[in-house]
């Protein structure tokens, strides 16, 4: 039996924000992301068919509601996002990785 | 919408292991737990009827396997641990607080 480590193996390029996929079964995922100054494309609204409960572990993050305030998030900060909850990612500390642990769940 | 952290809030008195369900419906749940020199008791092994996603995110703390060498873990480590995989908890700091995310899952 081995661990890993949720603060380690941060890609060198994240050009592009990091999604990595850390269990999955029938029910639920759980993901690792990694931003650094990325946020959701500007064109429109996250509208996901499951629930999410997030985790930001390092940096700082800002996600956004339809018709709501904005909801800043630092380490250890945790959200649970119901289905079809419209929102979307605005903003990420551009100077340090965010690390996010998501639990997609039904 | 309001976000919560999973670094705050601890119990000044840690006489017992600190449990609390974050999130629960009927194929998983997700508990945060705060350890501070706790472990399993002696007189057996965790045999569980899930399957446990655990994630140390600050502190340190060692979990040992039926037959199987031990495993230490520090803040980041992640483990999955089967259901009925029998193991318990056989240390955590007991100069600080251990706090632990774990995803049960059927």
């Amino acid at each position: 039996m081995k661990s890993n480590n949720i603060f380690s193996l941060i890609p060198a390029d994240l050009n592009q924000e990091w999604v990595e996929t850390l269990l999955e079964n029938k029910d639920m995922c759980i993901e690792r992301i990694v931003s650094k100054g990325h946020v959701s494309p500007a064109s429109g609204w996250y509208d996901q068919a499951k629930n999410e409960w997030v985790v930001v572990l390092q940096g700082e993050a800002v996600i956004s509601f339809e018709n709501e305030s904005e909801v800043r998030l630092k380490a250890g900060s945790y959200l649970d996002i119901a289905a079809h909850k419209k929102h979307r990612v605005s903003w990420t500390d551009p100077d340090v990785e965010t690390i996010w642990l998501a639990v997609h769940y039904s």
